[in-house]
């Protein structure tokens, strides 16, 4: 059967041990998060996870998600109840804005929480997950007035929200947005145009719906200058917050899809409805970015997350299934055959599986963190560094862990055998449902060209270079320490191949875009490759300090970062043959003749 | 909408320009195949997988199979027809052996015609692919009189065959199976027991159903030497070649998986069922690896072929969806957009995809062609050569075609982003389909230990000592070709380091066979990066030649050799070097620990 269980330890050693965020109380709302605060989040929030939403996971994936025929939509037996646990106990209120409802503790703290929601039902938790990215638009770029009606009734999800950006012509090119709006003499707007693939666009969980819609009002200039976003809810709001009339809008259909069956993904039609403009016009697009950048980083976290939990389910298969005898004898001749955990192979695919997990685990907390500074912290440097993290960082963890996250329910399945790619085990959903994010909020391939053509030269490559000096600074302060030596050689060595890397899409991208582009999914990983080196490093420097012989925890994190830096991270170095050699042979073929 | 076009030009490139099969017309049955006939018979091919079988993929995956209350099994809506025509027509008996009703035409030729019906409906063409393999194992272990009662008549398809291996308790450890076999005084034997993952086990296609069934004779030996091969018909044969009762078996219940819907994988319980000893008792294993290795290829091939359609209608879209504009400057001003294949990475994906397959049907078709050597060529010295390469290719083709094969239709899937995740395109059911020949006829990983533990030492490694002599042969004669040398020298490059993988295997893999299981899987990916290095460089060497500036086909295969050579190659040096850190950091952690 399958399971789930929340990786609280690993959680714990990466926030407590690793990062040390109680070393951030000067931060607000960081001195309330104590150790023990932390902790009791992160085991009330596994429990929630392991026993509410893992449950009705392959519920959602079996029976999917019903439009019927008046256009509402009916979710999953069991999603509208665990929905409203969520929401009554204010697990989603936990880092929100306390000007607006929030409880106001770290976001790092949040992003542990959403992995569990993420691994024990990818497609519940993009109920919520949505919401969040559509709130935190409106913060950024709505009115006063737009906060106090809409943002305080999402922020602990008893109104939910939704991103609408594609259209049937469009997904990556915004510019090419049809959707219109048409001002009215109250101030308002009316929206026409048909919107796809928007999650929860329609759904039995949350009493109102808000829509943040991009549309383009009449006369406005062409391609993506001229796109405004317009906040759209599904129950007009009177003065006194109560509901109002049902908007114009509707869902006009669902995509079938191969996975996240649970989650509604809407074809939207709206059709006259009453919207109102958020932030400036022709400036949507602005605003619209806080709310992708933000989801961007869920995105990667959910392809930890199903890594995660495939993984869970392999280790668990292959302890018990019982087939062949080890290599070097019987391991366990008591039994007609040993345990396949006993074989190399299957080693192989679970340590692959770890070092991924654990690796890109401390990456994503990381990076939260700098979220966190980003925001709160009083010194302006700290800010800027920050800022230049995350805008630097966000591409390669939606990149680099949705690729991996999914290879890495897909090497899980492979363990299971035949028995894998039925639905019995669930790895087959896992595997499914993670294919999604290496597509949405930005192709994988977007994401390189966001990291090369922006992210790397943006203030004269300042936030790239921070990285190597943060790397050369580690490296050098550890130097003397033997018992590293095994991460510190191979990061200082990736860290170098990132560094060329760096130089050759510098000296050969500006001369040639076509070079920027041929190389950017091959740098991303490269870049992904080396900050996971990173991290192994540094939370192998951590085990050292810690490591005391009675807990094998530390034992077992040097073991997994000694897998890492030998058997996975010479994949990178292939990245930086690739890249270098160009877009000649690339793009010499004609369309035709592929 | 999607579409499927036999790649007929590359297949008549790689049979007639690259492996010049009228050059082998002192073999049985090439003589018959001029390159005319070889034509017709891949343009008719051609046109039976596009018009016939490529239409019902989609509905086969849709609708897929039912098994009704009385255990018979109804396949999806219009297979039915097609299998009838493909019986009718003759498609199945071409390379069969004449002296039971055979066509004798080479295999090679086949091989091409199974690429296509795999690549246009890989759930149909698994029912002629199994009993294909079937009937091989009945013709070399099988006597005369159950070659004339069944191979005959399951040589064009009228009647079909089975695998039965895998029960609940044993998939790749065969030696656990538990069905019984107990000897009858009319010489039949009893089988009972429960056999699982049955392709075709029941269906509503052929008259009857041949099952090939592994069981104990009571009393045998245990584990793998004392199971037996047993020929276990659905219907009983009278002696006229007329059907007679119905055997005791019953199809219980089919599983639930993530692709290849459209084929009925069932569970079969045998009740005293009536079978027949095939070849000698408890030597069943032996018999059945003719037909699994047969089947080997059949799988590597189904890798090649949902690359090869997944690719076709990525390329469709790519030529087709407008977004964004070039990097360099509009392609197509008059349009809102310029279509995607302009943007290097969406060519990545495109030139991947193609260095891929077109390498991949090469080294397929270049296989096949010593499948038909060994079995045909008069010269002993070229039989043990070709038997030597059978041996040593066939788990490469398996583990590294499919595997890439996945990956290619995973990259195909991402080219079109949001719809290639719905079913609209197809692309998401060929990867599902793809997803399964990973795992069936011995996981890869299984490919990869069979690999190094038995074909590498075979004969005191001479299959691949002979593999290296014939490629520095290759690069020794064409080494004054300065229009190679972009070829040659990544070949040899290649070509050390996987002397290097075997040499450290051979040091190091007798002294812990753990280090052999740990490098399996590594080894396997570098010798498939190499053979497909071998394919491209023979490939250029011919487009070479035959290239007047007239046909582009030709410098079109360049172009994909030098991708080739330059942006793929790369990754299988990554590969040597995880291998040679040996099995500690895989095998140091404790199985509780995962």
């Amino acid at each position: 059967m399958p399971r789930y269980k929340a990786p609280v330890r690993d959680m714990q050693f990466v926030l407590h041990e690793l990062l040390s965020i109680e070393n951030y109380s000067n931060l607000p709302g960081f001195s309330d998060a104590s150790p023990d605060l932390v902790d009791q989040i992160l085991e009330g929030g596994a429990k929630f996870a392991e026993d509410v939403l893992f449950p009705l996971n392959k519920v959602g994936d079996r029976e999917g998600c019903t439009r019927n025929a008046d256009g509402t939509v009916t979710t999953p037996t069991g999603f509208k109840d665990a929905y409203k646990q969520l929401v009554e106990a204010e697990w989603l209120s936990l880092s929100a804005d306390p000007e607006y409802g929030g409880q106001g503790l770290p976001a790092v703290v949040n992003v542990a929480l959403n992995e569990m929601q993420s691994a024990s039902n990818m497609a519940f938790s993009m109920y919520p997950g949505l919401t969040h990215g559509a709130y935190q638009a409106l913060l950024a770029g709505g009115s006063e007035e737009q906060k106090q009606t809409y943002v305080t009734r999402m922020i602990n999800g008893g109104w939910s929200g939704t991103m609408n950006l594609t259209e049937p012509q469009c997904g990556t090119d915004l510019g090419l947005i049809k959707t219109k709006a048409i001002p009215q003499e109250d101030g308002s707007y009316k929206i026409t145009g048909q919107k796809i693939w928007i999650s929860g666009g329609e759904q039995d969980l949350s009493e109102n719906i808000i829509h943040l819609v991009l549309a383009r009002i009449e006369g406005a200039p062409e391609g993506i200058k001229g796109i405004s976003l317009f906040v759209v809810p599904k129950y007009l709001v009177n003065e006194d917050g109560s509901l109002g009339e049902r908007n114009t809008m509707q869902c006009g259909g669902l995509e079938e899809k191969m996975g996240i069956h649970g989650n509604a993904t809407c074809v939207m039609n709206y059709d006259d409805a009453k919207g109102w403009l958020v932030g400036e016009e022709h400036k949507g697009m602005r605003t619209m970015f806080v709310m992708m950048n933000e989801a961007r980083l869920g995105v990667g976290l959910q392809g930890l997350a199903q890594a995660d939990i495939a993984y869970q389910n392999a280790a668990d298969f292959a302890r018990d299934r019982l087939q062949s005898r080890s290599l070097t004898g019987p391991a366990a001749p008591e039994k007609p055959a040993d345990p396949i955990i006993v074989h190399p192979d299957v080693r192989r695919m679970l340590m692959d599986s770890r070092a991924f997990i654990e690796g890109a685990r401390a990456f994503i907390l990381w990076t939260a963190l700098y979220g966190d500074l980003e925001h709160k912290s009083p010194d302006e440097k700290v800010r800027e560094k920050a800022s230049d993290y995350m805008a630097l960082m966000t591409p390669v963890l939606k990149g680099f862990l949705t690729d991996h996250g999914f290879k890495t329910t897909s090497e899980c399945l492979q363990l299971h055998g035949g028995i894998g790619y039925t639905e019995e085990m669930g790895v087959e959903q896992y595997m499914r449902d993670a294919r999604i994010a290496l597509i949405y909020e930005g192709t994988n391939g977007i994401q390189a060209l966001d990291l090369v053509g922006r992210k790397l030269a943006a203030n004269g490559g300042r936030a790239i270079f921070t990285f190597f000096g943060e790397i050369d600074d580690f490296i050098g302060e550890n130097s003397d320490n033997d018992d590293l030596k095994f991460a510190l050689e191979p990061l200082k060595d990736i860290r170098e191949k990132l560094q060329e890397g760096t130089m050759w899409l510098m000296q050969n991208g500006m001369a040639n875009f076509n070079n920027a582009g041929a190389a950017s999914t091959d740098y991303m990983h490269l870049f992904g490759y080396t900050a996971l080196a990173y991290m192994w490093a540094m939370m192998s420097k951590t085990a050292l300090e810690k490591k005391d012989g009675s807990d094998p925890f530390y034992e077992n994190k040097l073991i997994t970062a000694r897998y890492y830096m030998e058997r996975i991270l010479p994949r990178g170095g292939a990245h930086l043959s690739s890249l270098k050699t160009g877009a000649d042979n690339m793009m010499a073929l004609e369309a035709e003749a592929f």
